[in-house]
């Protein structure tokens, strides 16, 4: 029993080395994101990829393997946490262990070069200069696949690395569904005449008072600014560096309300499901959310079902008009149709919440079709350009309002998509439950008693971290597994009131 | 000759990795003083702790023991450069072997702690709470001066860590000739008649017009924004992650112009010399200042020499008359007399240029006589304010203004002190021979060409990094070695002016 103890205290230390390290890197993202002058970014880069290979040796320390096998005998003695917690490392060192070292080293500072010229790429309209990062992005992905034991279809390997058992077989299934569903619904809007007006968000919103409502709202939806901040990037996203330090950036358009404060509350979803993950979890590889979906399904949340629901901004509005009197006028109920209005667009991140999904599917396609060789790099805006006009009758003129427009591949996300639209499945099966566990739930938010809601998704979801994989937690919080007649029926319920359809 | 090669390859990637984790390590540093949520500081200590120890064991590294073996039977074949680089080496890792790496990670954490409880205790007037902190930094320093055989006097033990081969007996002589010029000077100012006005800087300054016309003037005298920034804390410093990123932080008063704008151009000086360290000296142990004299030369040359002088002013006073029309009715010439008004005061960075170095010997002999153990940490503020009373006529009533109001102490800067005094030494020396070297420098400053002295501080002295000690480039610079004849001097001619003194 001292042996496994001693064991267990080595590990633990090794693993809290691991998440330090870890922790010093994504400060170095976060600044190279934020706040990096500019000539610095080169060195920056080689900062960060001399770090990443130090703690590539520590993932894929050869103590690992002497513990995993030590502990392998011993399982059954191990608290419920530390077999989670086995498991886990398990997981994340036989995915390691099988990339050569120098090549991953190679990978992440091939990313961080990408995504820096990638933000002047969009900026330019290039996309023949971000062609070869992309290529090679690619190549390494097919490569690591590769060792990885991945050869049929090489997506399932992007697909495992955010959530966990997930195969394209599954994906294409609920896609399909989820497809239908909303095409379905969306040619009944077509057909509606409900005509909604959202011209009036198209005004002048200083930068500055949209940063204070900004943070109000973040606040009193329950993310913390003493375990966190709100910056300013040219693609917003949240970093992590424990449950104490989650931070948030945003980027305003001064001409249009929704775009920065719906990202604000997205990116405060996230932020707060880190903020929420238990302090006992911290530095053993089990804080944190537990998949991308899962993490997704908490943005979107935020930001969708309760940020455009009426009971929301029931609550918030008249804060809202006092800031920006240029919704003096407006009523409300124009608000609330103005923010879900449902119209085809060419850009993911401002999409309302029925084609949004939309714009995930073809993500989908494409990477995948770009993995299996069945499209080129140089004919990728051409098929973006094909799926935008057959899915959603519109295609972009330039290629920043295309395929350069989102960071992920820059970044090396590849196999990320998915997750948004998954996320959209998840939240409004979580959304079920809650319902049922909080009956008077839509008066606790007409009434700003965002706390119950928090408490809810803290007690329920945030608080275990990654101790649950995405379809144990799932199970767990609903009783059933992942369904898209959830996500369905809520998209049924609210656009059949807002576009006044006869049938379900 | 091919093993040579290939040993410094080796060398000089160890170096390299060295560097990258001081890069890493100085970011986490200033995050923690500039945007870490507050409630985030305690796990960051550990990360930063965990990366610390981690550098310790690569300046410690056995491999650098058999480098410095192999040059040494080597050394007359390697370039110029090369030795300095060993020799450097060589000195820092003499100074690291010797300290136990476990206690030096315990210093550093302790370090860290202490300076964000010294934040709080500033602000509370805690000088009971702060005590234990310094207390164990004052016993570490002890501690590891016994480790480098200091024994005598433990106070060169400091001394050499900022400034090669400066004792406390060399600095007694100096800083002695420094005071009696000084207080003689001062007794001269005490009798003159001339009653300087600068009650027109103690006006509501706006935080963001002071913040716009400090860049812009930063900007002007040669600080590179790109390879740059400029925030907000408690306490301004500079901080460097290679020559491309050096940042420099600053600290409104909305009610006094001076504070922020000096201490502006001060850290601007350092964050210059800093920015203009050659390329190829990076990442070798020899990038930026060669010691904190010479630093504080550079920050109190833009501060005081050419930020307090008439000709500077000349040039960017309409400028400022326009972003405070406060000063509209006041004369150049009044502002002038303003800046410089020479008065005994509680607050080091708000001393004038004369009485500024008194803070420091005050600083100087209490520092020393607490390693001597000559007065005990308990009797500091009586100390202090005996002799504030002493030297200056005047003593503080509360701890912030007195004994707390320097982080220097609680950051484990012991030994720091003397450097701000020595830099006025060097600055003046340099300031005799750029004048030879720039026969119309008074002109080139009333216009505003800036270029040609920033150039010239690059090519005399930025540009070698550490690649001279001080003393050597004093020599090289101006021929003499230091020599408080010049500061003296410089005092006099300007004050004598200042004040109409009769004779020199």
């Amino acid at each position: 029993m001292e042996d496994l103890d001693l064991n267990l205290r080595e590990l633990k230390e090794h693993l809290k080395n691991i998440s330090y390290l870890s922790q010093a890197l994504g400060l170095i993202e976060w600044d190279m994101r934020v706040g990096i002058p500019k000539k610095a970014i080169e060195s920056r880069i080689k900062v960060s990829g001399y770090l990443s290979s130090e703690l590539f040796k520590l993932v894929t320390s050869s103590k690992i393997e002497g513990w995993l096998h030590y502990f392998d005998d011993k399982f059954e003695q191990l608290s419920f946490n530390d077999k989670k917690m086995i498991k886990k490392l398990k997981k994340d060192y036989d995915k390691f262990i099988k990339i050569p070292s120098h090549r991953n080293k190679e990978y992440i500072m091939l990313c961080s070069t990408a995504e820096a010229f990638w933000e002047t790429a969009k900026y330019k309209n290039d996309f023949e200069g971000f062609k070869p990062y992309l290529e090679k992005i690619l190549d390494f992905t097919k490569e690591f696949a590769g060792y990885r034991g991945f050869k049929k279809d090489i997506y399932n390997f992007c697909l495992d690395d955010y959530e966990e058992g997930l195969t394209t077989e599954k994906l294409d299934k609920v896609f399909n569904e989820l497809r239908d569903g909303i095409v379905e619904l969306l040619n009944k809007i077509k057909i509606s005449k409900v005509e909604i007006d959202d011209s009036f968000f198209k005004q002048y919103f200083n930068k500055n008072d949209q940063h204070e409502f900004g943070k109000f709202v973040l606040d009193k939806i329950g993310y913390d600014f003493e375990a966190g901040r709100l910056d300013t990037t040219v693609h917003p996203f949240t970093c992590s560096f424990g449950n104490k330090d989650v931070r948030i950036t945003t980027n305003y358009d001064e001409n249009d309300f929704r775009s920065a404060f719906f990202s604000n509350i997205h990116e405060g979803g996230h932020g707060i499901y880190d903020q929420n993950s238990d302090d006992k979890l911290e530095n053993t590889g089990l804080s944190g959310g537990t998949s991308m979906s899962v993490h997704e399904s908490q943005s979107r949340y935020y930001e969708n079902i309760l940020g455009r629901s009426k009971e929301f901004w029931m609550y918030f509005y008249p804060k809202l008009q006092k800031t920006f009197p240029q919704f003096k006028n407006i009523t409300i109920d124009k608000f609330y149709k103005g923010i879900n209005k449902v119209e085809s667009s060419l850009i993911r991140v401002e999409a309302d919440e029925l084609t949004y999904s939309i714009h995930i599917i073809i993500r989908y396609e494409l990477e995948r079709a770009l993995l299996n060789n069945e499209i080129t790099v140089e004919e990728l805006p051409e098929k973006w350009n094909e799926k935008y006009k057959k899915y959603l009758g519109i295609e972009p003129k330039i290629y920043s309002q295309g395929v350069l427009q989102d960071v992920h591949w820059s970044a090396g996300l590849i196999g990320y998509f998915p997750s948004y639209a998954l996320g959209n499945l998840y939240g409004a099966q979580f959304l079920y439950k809650m319902k049922k566990d909080i009956p008077n739930y839509s008066d606790e938010i007409k009434n700003g008693n965002f706390k119950i809601i928090s408490h809810w998704l803290k007690e329920n979801i945030h608080k275990y971290g990654c101790l649950y994989t995405p379809s144990e937690l799932i199970i767990k919080v609903t009783g059933e597994e992942l369904n898209p007649k959830y996500f369905l029926e809520y998209l049924n319920n609210k656009y059949s009131k807002i576009y006044e359809l006869k049938n379900k």
